[in-house]
Formats: C-alpha cells, structure tokens, sequence
C-alpha cells in the first residue's frame, strides 16, 4: 500500500516499482487522479493498440493489473478507468504518459508459479505460457 | 492467477472453474478483451434483468466478482466494465454469452463462513443469509 | 466479505465498520447496486470537490478504496462505478449519500505500517506521509 508522487508517469512508476523490487508475479490497484492520461483500445483485426488521449484532471475511478515475466524483465499489464467533471467513465489499456495527480496503490507479490509472456498467434498478444487454460480442458 | 482461452464464454467458464476446484467462498478479478459481451441491468421496480449486447471487439476495463453457493453449488455473481474503440466505457452483471478474445484472472479461494444465497423478498434477488449485516445493527 | 443492507447509505456504512471493528489499515472493494448515489469530481484547480448526484437504480459495477488514519481515526476513502440502464457507465469518488439497493463487499485488514492522512501542500487532498514516495526516488 503507498502513494506515487504528483507529476509522475503512472505506467513508468509502476514498471519501476516492480522491476526495483523484483516481483515476479503479482496483482496491481489503485484509485487516484490523473492531469493527462493515455490509454489505449486494441484493435482486434488490425492486432494494433490505438492510443487514446484524456487531456486535464480526470479521477481514477480504478486501476487494475497485474504483473508478469516479459523477456527476462517483471512487466506490468494495466487497465484504468478515469472519471470526467460530468462522471462519464472511460477507460482502456494503461499506456506511458499518463501524467499522475495523486495515486493510492496496492501492489501485491505473489509466490509460487511466475508468468512468462510470449507472443500468441492467434490474438498478436504477449499472452502467459501456463495459467487456467488446462482447467477449462480438464 | 491465470488465463482463459480466445473464444470461450466468460461466465460460463467462471462456473465451471469454481465448480471444478469446489471454490464455495472466492473473489474473482480480471482484465481482457471480449469479441461479444452480455451483461444485464437490474430492474429494481419490475424486479428483473435487462440484457444488453457489445457486438464487437471491447477492453474488459474490469472485471469483479465473488463466489459463494446457490442451490448447493459454487456460483457466480460478477459485474464487467468494457471499453469501446473511443474508451467509452459501459458495463453491468455479467451474463452468459460474453465472448472472450482474452482475460487475464485472479481467482482467490477463501476458508471459513459459507455463504448462501436465497431468494429476498424486498429485492427479489439472490442475497445471503449472513455477513455485515449484524455489525451494522450493533 | 458480507452485505450491506437495502436503504443504508454506502459511505457511511463503511465508515461505521472499519471504526467499529477498529480497522487502520485495509482495503475495499464491491458490487452492488443504489437507489441513489453521489460522487464527486475533485476541480484540481479549484482544490474541491464537485458533487454529481444520480438518481434511480443503478449497477454498482464496482467500488474500490482504501482504509488509513486521518485525525486518529480510521477513514474511508473509495471511488465508484455505477451502470445505468443503457449500461452506461459512470463515477467518481464515493459521497455521503449514496443509497442502497444491495452490496456485497470484500473488506481486508492490513497489518504493519499504518498510514497516516494530511493535508497536501501541492494538490490540496489529505495525502499519505509515507509509502512508495522513497521508492520511486531509490
């Protein structure tokens, strides 16, 4: 449980975090608000992220991840949801430049089996090796 | 922690790893993509859920949910946020027939009080027997 | 994990557990649904909060926060998501007021580090004294 501090880029503070702390494998929240957010919407056909900007103070309604193993290094896969001055909601995949106003975070470590990511032909996805995907064939 | 399989159902697939693994007292956590989803708003006049259909691909911004027994058996109850290719985000209580392109997962199993859920008359939903509701009358 | 009753109002509600059960540290998260809800947009330049009411049922589709110390005692500080019928989404940060349909939570006792609230210079919002802070400066 923490902060993260005015001006940082959320995406990058977070990678920093777990790569200085060397967490193989664990789960991300937060609520905050943001003074610039990127996101972005992958396109499914096209197997590219489309970047989406939200420009002035937006809330952090949440933010989820999770963390992983991607070419040797932890890795950091995000979605956040922001709130404008109306409540509307939007949201996406987290991207860098994602300018923080205030952040509060849980990052947990979990032990036991760590996640690697490699790209799976199907989606064009860094997708993980192992997981629930023989529980759903048991 | 794990994943689910391109083009499986995402409630079904739920119940079915919850019953698998005799789970009867869980929280479940989840980002992804969906290629269709389904997800119902609750009529809290007539008492009943309202489908409403994301043709498409879309984020799973998040996904939330807890396990506990129904009729004697695991079940889900879960409420999933998507993002649309603008970040528009929508949502409601998961329902069967919501496609997968990918979901990454946190399934917690807790020990302890069961809980149970039976039908309640004032909102004619599927509640539980027990839980804060004693600690907010002390 | 339990439930929240019909009619009680969901802030308050959780205030009045986490000071009951003497909780300084936690976390909270949930699914439900209001009759009526509240939440604000914090004007960053303003430095204060903007309350936006929405009226008839709506999906909780999740609700997310956290439990710390501020003037001695424990503190409630959560952000909401909220579905309307067209499955919309909306949000912001959790007011007094917010009214309840249902609401079956997950509240999480930390022990270690407390973390304590005050006022902050730079964004107006009572922040955290410690945390990630040195972390991120390592």
């Amino acid at each position: 449980m923490g902060q993260l501090k005015y001006g940082s880029d959320l995406y990058d503070e977070l990678t920093g975090i777990v790569q200085r702390e060397n967490i193989h494998s664990g789960r991300i929240q937060g609520i905050g608000a943001t003074t610039h957010a990127v996101v972005a919407y992958y396109d499914q056909k096209a197997r590219k992220y489309n970047p989406i900007e939200f420009n002035g103070g937006m809330e952090i309604i949440n933010l989820h991840g999770n963390v992983s193993m991607r070419d040797g290094k932890p890795f950091v896969h995000a979605h956040i949801l922001l709130g404008d001055p109306q409540g509307k909601a939007v949201g996406g995949h987290l991207m860098p430049g994602t300018k923080l106003f205030a952040c509060e975070l849980f990052i947990e470590e979990f032990e036991g089996e760590e996640f690697m990511r490699s790209e799976e032909e199907q989606t064009g996805l860094f997708l993980w090796k192992s997981g629930f995907l023989n529980l759903s064939e048991e």
